[in-house]
């Protein structure tokens, strides 16, 4: 049977706007690759009349209830007392979720006040969803012909406690089981991708296939259904053959985290190491690699060079070149990506410099002109970017970062340069 | 009379979650600020029957009645013949808007299929809200004692819609004028600042004082309603003076977008240049720094120092402190801030060192161990943090940061370095 969701949010914090309803979208993530209907989204704050209304309209429309928030001791357990009523259910004490709370503070040594213990309150004949991030435990049940899930509101805890508590509960709902891979590309846009696809995806039922962008970057996700997990695989196996074949060296990964992790991994096999010299990226291209947990094994450091004085004194970058060329040049590039290579004594070396605005540079390039290079021991290659002069220095940045990590991958892969 | 708000938007895209509901959370805060009372946010799909529904109970429950999304030509303009149709109201052809959508087309050198021009419909009798962001126009009209505003899904669009369309329309419904103005802070926690500060929200009704907090930072919102700014602003100055005396050197600026902007005009001012040497921030530092347009004026580069060869060679730490103290100490941090400033050839230098995790370091520092240091012509100051051992490496990380950008401001403002 098909199942039709709705996700009730509850919180004050949301309807004032101190945060987005990102707990929503993740859920709405999650559900559609279970391949359940997510119908309604609703938010209402820490009132208790709106939550019953809330409630009531969605017992009567929906057959899936996913809530978050209320549920800890600053908003007096709002939304399982409401949930709860709802469905004529008693609350009642849970020790083992007492125990956790007790432990939990212990462990983060904090002062317990008694009405954390109102959250081991719980409705009777429930199961609890053990909060392993958190203090407020979740529950689920089902009653009146509905699945009811509570899932607390901090992301922190609403992300795993989805994951890994009501994931698998809902999955019992469901016959079979759900798998999925995420493809990832750069290089590509979006729109080329998707005309590229579009016919395919929405010809396919089991697997489908789901595209999604950011920043510069774009992912497909094949999501398979079947009785057991292998059935699920051969099912994904050769779309995903597939669409790696179609986009071929664009594909950088799959169910892979980033491009930087990547990058990483990459060298980490290889053993080999990096180093970078940044002019428009200002410290992002090092950042995002230190984003990765053990980094340092391979990543030794770099030289944010944001003046000539530090690309010529410390990067060693010829003054001619800087005098003939300007900052933002090919030549430039790849003489900072060689000092850096020399400097920080590493196998590789990444550089960028360009104008991320908002005005021109003295020299009168536009902002969007952006080079990266790269050095490694064999030879140094530049890539010139005209990424547009819309004023998204952010974005800017970000892509220019990327298609620094684009060079590195390509080399470790032994795929040429070509943008 | 108070307003009661309800912010529906229609959009399948929120459903499946590709995109979290960044409008709802935009228009609140900016509703709040006017005092309207945001009671419900709804999304539902591009549905017809579900959209007719939402419809109809928003306007049985609120008096203010904002959309988003729906309007575009992908969606046959969904939202607005449904809102058209539950308020008896025909779609008339608005030439003004036809005329701007053709030479919108004409300017972005798209082509512009008819379907666009179904755009062009709008409700009779309605205020269009020219859009200046896109092609879809908004609209907003008064019927059944209800005021319905449609604004562009798109957040590039739906904002500076907001901003400059619909607020205006807003506040002509309201009497008078909104002012506000933003206290930010560093160096206290959310729950302290709102500690000392309770009774006092609650008592105020105007102005009103609204904490916000993000990434260990925290901001005060003080907004005030009044016949005109002049005396909006005499209802302001004392509660920004008060917040002031009361919060003293924690507060790093009124209306000012981050500390690292601070940072960057208090530098300008005085005509100093700013370097730093990084090991667990790996970047970060620098990169945020180089987020405020302009920082090459007073930011020279950087050093990211991520293993101790890098520190030892090119921060010239040396070697018997890195051996007696290990990598992750105060001492190594003030060399790495004074090696730093020698390289860079700068007045002020920052650096960073500390374990981000996943794991300990090989010295077993904990997690959340991390120092900051400050070398300046005068002297060179260490903080030694405590940020906790939960795994957070990003938020460990930019709290780090923060920290550094601390010291900058601190010492500018010839306070003390006290943490």
């Amino acid at each position: 049977m098909s199942h039709t969701v709705e996700i009730l949010s509850v919180g004050t914090e949301l309807l004032l706007g101190n945060i987005a309803n990102t707990d929503a979208q993740m859920l709405s993530q999650g559900l559609s690759e279970l391949g359940l209907n997510v119908f309604w989204h609703t938010v209402v704050g820490d009132n208790l009349q709106r939550a019953q209304e809330a409630v009531a309209l969605a017992k009567q429309r929906a057959d899936i209830i996913i809530t978050t928030g209320g549920l800890g001791p600053t908003c007096d357990d709002l939304t399982k007392n409401v949930l709860a009523q709802a469905f004529g259910k008693k609350l009642v004490f849970d020790e083992d979720s007492a125990q956790r709370i007790r432990s939990y503070f212990a462990r983060t040594k904090r002062p317990m006040t008694d009405n954390n213990l109102q959250q081991a309150m719980l409705p009777e004949g429930c199961t609890v969803l053990v909060n392993d991030w958190g203090t407020a435990p979740g529950c689920a049940f089902e009653a009146d012909g509905v699945h009811v899930i509570m899932l607390p509101g901090p992301p922190s805890e609403c992300r795993p406690m989805f994951q890994y508590r009501a994931r698998p509960y809902l999955l019992s709902l469901s016959e079979g089981v759900i798998a999925s891979h995420t493809i990832k590309l750069f290089g590509i846009g979006e729109s080329s991708m998707e005309a590229q696809l579009r016919d395919q995806m929405n010809a396919m039922t089991n697997p489908t296939l789901a595209p999604y962008a950011k920043e510069g970057e774009c992912e497909l996700r094949v999501t398979a259904k079947a009785a057991d997990d292998g059935e699920a695989q051969a099912l994904l196996r050769p779309t995903v053959a597939q669409v790696k074949e179609l986009f071929g060296d664009k594909v950088y990964g799959v169910d892979v985290p980033s491009l930087e992790y990547v990058v990483i991994q990459g060298l980490k096999e290889k053993g080999l190491t990096l180093g970078t010299a940044e002019s428009c990226t200002g410290g992002l291209i090092a950042k995002r690699l230190t984003d990765v947990p053990g980094a340092s094994q391979v990543f030794k450091g770099g030289i944010v060079s944001y003046t000539n004085e530090i690309k010529e004194n410390v990067l060693r970058v010829p003054e001619h070149l800087l005098d003939q060329f300007g900052a933002v040049s090919r030549e430039v590039a790849a003489a900072m990506a060689e000092g850096a290579r020399q400097l920080l004594g590493c196998d590789i070396a990444l550089s960028s410099t360009g104008v991320a605005g908002p005005g021109q540079d003295d020299w009168e390039n536009e902002v969007g002109t952006m080079f990266v290079a790269i050095a490694t021991p064999e030879s140094t290659y530049v890539r010139a970017l005209n990424l547009g002069n819309r004023p998204m220095r952010e974005r800017l940045r970000t892509q220019t970062a990327s298609h620094a990590f684009d060079l590195v991958r390509r080399y470790l892969s032994g795929l040429d340069f070509g943008n």
